[in-house]
């Protein structure tokens, strides 16, 4: 099979395979689309290795496709389920093999680019803002980055908790596609230096970084939480920590990757109960900002890691 | 009465006042002695103002005492009473009136210089280190600062919550003090360098602040917390925020004071059921480092700031 693979200088090559075989407890996916990461990213770069038990050198953490085996001890899953996954890397091939318990049904009607942007965006956002944060009706939610595969995660699972977001987006071309992602009234998208006059926030999702992020603790309301989720724009900021003190506020830091196989088929039961039904209902949306063939992979990276994306960037073997 | 007041220039004076009368749920303390603390030189040089309702111009945050005049709608309390409560200030003075729900009752035996050291350094740490932590069996817990008034409160909640407990302190002539503070083989006393060979960590303390305490993060287990309750050393430090995704792990900021009167009387109601019955017993103790007469509150003060202190510096009115 074909597969992306990362080389010895930090990029990527595409090379033939074998294809996987489904051992106990596992399924192979031919997989129909890939979401792109930015962890795919700091993996090439040698600072995000893969978790045991998954490929080592080809990226890829969320697919969407059909299942093509079934291993021994599965139940509950046929060969020809529409299905999605949040995986450990190895996504951007042809085939993968996934525990069975990281499955998630593709709701009818979803299209393959929808489900592959899924399960990375949305999982994470869960588990952040409602599992971690416990955000919940009358809320403020302030989401950096806001118009990122992630962002508009957050925007949306904020938004659909009764929050009220306000979702922080640099380039103004795009503010008019994030405020349609919730409904009318309960998103305010902003510039960066308009942040404070929204002010104050329950939960602040940083997904961008840089040296001056950790200053939103001075936005939150007392008793607020920033939840720290993606700092590409700078891994090191300052921190003061008297704001921190007199606000008795929370930094949460988080990433699923990094987590057992058991803890990570917990999130994943939690996903199917009760984030999946809202993607059916169609209260939540999936933006995909480009799809690519998996041969220009090259130029998915290019385009993951430029400017004025919306949404998911998504590989298509 | 005689009252320390906070002057113009940031230092302090002794002024006479007229006594205190209780109102509708106070009563009024004679003051039998005061604990100091650093918020006290925080409030003098105007960074640290007293919350609504208590004296803005007189320090002191914890006293012991007899209950003098019992104010209208007050039940359970009687005069003559021995009391200790943590107040938003005026404790620096001969008499207090204090909210009624804000009174611990003095166990008998202990002192009143023991008693005047109890409340805000163990209110601060079952506060900070069970409710806010949830420190339980088994957890290591590191400690930084532990010879002073709240870390040697830290270690001793710690303990006899059934944590092991790893005491940081600079200067080695303290060390046998601070191991005599719990059973045998529930603390290790170490120097700074030695803190991350005893890791990892759940729960980090961090007492005294300062440009590098935020590496501590490096030193927790996958889902600790670093509780920062005090920063004298230094209010900004650098945060490495993907450590702190790595880790999954939290950062917690606490202060009592600014807290809603309602607030603070549920934090006095756990300290009344749980924490001052471990004083009666024995099982916590306020360790006393220097007692002043009111007079002496400069000698208080600079004892206070102080180095190689152990436990509480208390005045006595």
């Amino acid at each position: 099979m074909r597969t992306v693979v990362i080389n010895a200088q930090g990029g990527f090559r595409l090379e033939e395979r074998p294809d996987p075989v489904a051992g106990p407890g596992t399924v192979v996916v031919r997989v129909r689309a890939a979401g792109l990461n930015a962890a795919d990213l700091q993996q090439a770069r040698g600072d995000y290795p893969a978790p045991p038990g998954w490929p080592a050198d080809v990226p890829g953490l969320e697919v969407a496709g059909e299942v093509e085996q079934v291993g021994p001890g599965v139940t509950g899953v046929a060969a020809g389920d529409r299905v999605m996954a949040l995986v450990g890397g190895g996504g951007h091939a042809e085939r993968i093999t996934v525990p069975a318990d990281l499955l998630l049904p593709v709701p009818d009607g979803l299209s393959w680019e929808e489900a592959a942007g899924f399960p990375e965006a949305f999982s994470t956002a869960w588990d952040a803002l409602v599992t971690q944060a416990g955000v919940r009706a009358g809320d403020r939610v302030l989401v950096t980055g806001a118009a990122g595969g992630v962002g508009t995660a957050m925007v949306q699972v904020a938004a659909v908790s009764g929050a009220h977001v306000v979702a922080s987006v640099r380039r103004a071309e795009l503010h008019p596609r994030v405020r349609g992602l919730a409904e009318d009234g309960r998103v305010d998208v902003v510039t960066l230096d308009q942040e404070a006059a929204h002010a104050p926030y329950d939960v602040v999702v940083e997904l961008v970084g840089g040296e001056d992020c950790l200053q939103r603790v001075a936005l939150l309301r007392s008793r607020g939480t920033v939840l720290v989720v993606g700092v590409q724009a700078g891994t090191t900021a300052p921190l003061r920590m008297f704001d921190l003190m007199l606000k008795r506020a929370r930094l949460i830091g988080t990433t699923i990757r990094g987590r057992s196989p058991a803890e990570k088929a917990v999130l994943a039961a939690s996903v199917r109960t009760s984030v999946v039904p809202l993607l059916a209902q169609g209260r939540l949306r999936v933006p995909v900002d480009a799809m690519f063939p998996l041969g220009q992979f090259a130029e998915a990276y290019a385009r993951l890691g430029g400017l004025g994306k919306f949404g998911k960037v998504v590989l298509v073997p």
